[in-house]
């Protein structure tokens, strides 16, 4: 019998999902698929795609099933890496709620299944081949339409006493601030998104301040009267270009997100901080600078500040799904 | 030889220093002994006097130093435990500045010393012998003077990467806020603790808002044009005769708490948060309802939150003694 030397991770996201086979003491990715989620047509048919997605990346790397371990899947929301039940996923629709998502796949593709949340998956992949790498403690933390993280402690990731551990975008940071997505005031998610820096945007056009963004979004064939979400590429355009509106937005949201990771190192003092999404990718090294020195001034010990090492993630888009296949190799090895 | 069973543990104060000869299987407190810290007289004289209440708990405990493992105390400030070197105590003055406080007390007493901070200990007592015997996570926020607070995970005590984990009296929730004792603003500490409530107390005095407070101070002898700090004391008979400044006062406060509560929630997830600390101590379970509210109302995961116990300290004076104990016995075991 051949050894099960490889593992699958899947990064399952509301609009894309990636099936890579993995090598899983390099990190190296010997075949990979991405496919459209449809989340529209439900969950049935969305597992059906990341089976599918699975053997097409298993045609790619030229690895047979019988040399595969398992399969471990990063999905979009709240679940239980016991059972491999999803609570629910507000990005996929109603049909994850309660869904024995680990046991259909499963039935599936003949292999294992092991489950985690997109972000935590995320922090492991960082952890494991990332910027992470030998770190003890870590606290990974995603910046896009929302923001999400994932606790490294003692090497381990941390899924707490509710499997409900580093939502770190609902960390209070402005009692009575704006409204989060969760229905709550002040939240992180509320200050520091790419929603966040959106909304802020959007009102400071509706009140006639000068932007060249409204003919940015015109360029790019969409209506600045109804942009919907701007993105991370756009925001990075108009703000390297010192758009003022955009520059105020992006430097509210990097104050914020300064104080966020005060916050947690406070709390935690880990050995490093990874910032990672969409944002980050577009606008680099730059946007790390101010959030660093936000955060240094409020850390309360200050001493050896600048040993908490505040990063940017390396693995970009495949953070995800080699995560999961080293929660894979873990758990079902 | 006789064996070695008994420990004794320290609570270095800014005012007061106990020690007590602790039997550490069911943490009995055998014989104790309570001392002024007489700060102003310099660390020399301080340690001296911790060295005469050692002695002094094990004549009143009946125990000879050769069945003592060795000491655990607590300190008012931080230091790094695998040195015993003490960083700074501010409440201590300057003389405790880079100070090898657990190799100068080793030499008075002929026993071997572990320090840690007294929040850290008060955290290790409660986890032991008081509200959170039997948890695996537990965040203990002790609320006095500043808030001060330590981190179990896994059952162990988190230290953090540099010695500085559980601050949480450093987390923000609201940017922009007030003054921070650490210069910051915005922090928990300056919204939550006792010193804050003080503070809009006197404001709230100085603006000539009709209060009992000045009344009952005049009763305890102090001067209500300067009383200094009012204490927990006066707070809980204002509170509880209804007082309106101090109720708009206390309820600020705990419904800054009931957010910290919700910020370490969302971002640890831990199976029990302990509250303990002079205010929580004089106004009891009523102060924690209103806190526990407002912290579930800001946790993301809501299904099952009761699960998560908020809960008052139990050990009250002793939990840094008692934490202290424990700490030397596992690390001089």
């Amino acid at each position: 019998m051949a050894a099960k030397e490889f593992v699958i991770g899947v990064d399952l996201g509301g609009t894309n999902l990636l099936a890579a086979v993995v090598e899983p003491e390099k990190g190296e990715i010997l075949g990979q698929a991405k496919l459209k989620t449809r989340a529209e047509l439900g969950a049935q048919v969305v597992t059906e795609r990341v089976a599918q997605a699975i053997t097409q990346a298993m045609e790619k790397a030229g690895v047979k099933r019988k040399r595969i371990l398992g399969v471990g899947v990063g999905v979009p929301g709240p679940m239980h890496p016991d059972t491999g039940v999803v609570v629910c996923c507000p990005n996929l629709g109603p049909t994850w709620e309660n869904l024995p998502f680990a046991e259909n796949l499963q039935k599936l593709v003949d292999l294992p299944v092991t489950l985690d949340n997109d972000v935590n998956v995320g922090a492991v992949g960082e952890h494991t081949y990332g910027a992470g790498r030998g770190t003890r403690d870590m606290l990974a933390i995603f910046v896009g339409t929302g923001i999400g993280g994932g606790l490294i402690l003692d090497g381990k990731l941390r899924s707490g006493f509710r499997d409900a551990a580093a939502e770190v975008g609902h960390v209070v940071l402005l009692a009575d601030g704006p409204l989060c997505g969760c229905g709550q005031r002040g939240h992180a998610e509320a200050l520091a998104s790419r929603t966040a820096m959106e909304r802020e945007i959007r009102a400071a056009l509706e009140a006639g301040r000068p932007s060249i963004l409204p003919h940015l979004l015109a360029q790019a064939g969409r209506d600045p009267a109804d942009p919907g979400p701007i993105g991370s590429g756009l925001i990075g355009d108009a703000y390297e270009a010192g758009d003022p509106v955009v520059v105020e937005a992006v430097e509210r949201a990097q104050y914020y997100l300064g104080l966020l990771v005060a916050s947690c190192v406070n709390l935690l003092d880990p050995e490093m901080v990874v910032l990672g999404g969409g944002v980050l990718e577009r606008m680099g090294e730059p946007y790390l600078e101010p959030v660093r020195r936000v955060a240094q001034q409020h850390y309360v010990q200050k001493a050896d500040a600048e040993r908490v090492r505040v990063v940017r993630a390396e693995l970009g888009d495949y953070a995800g799904a080699l995560g999961a296949a080293v929660l894979a190799k873990r758990r079902l090895g």
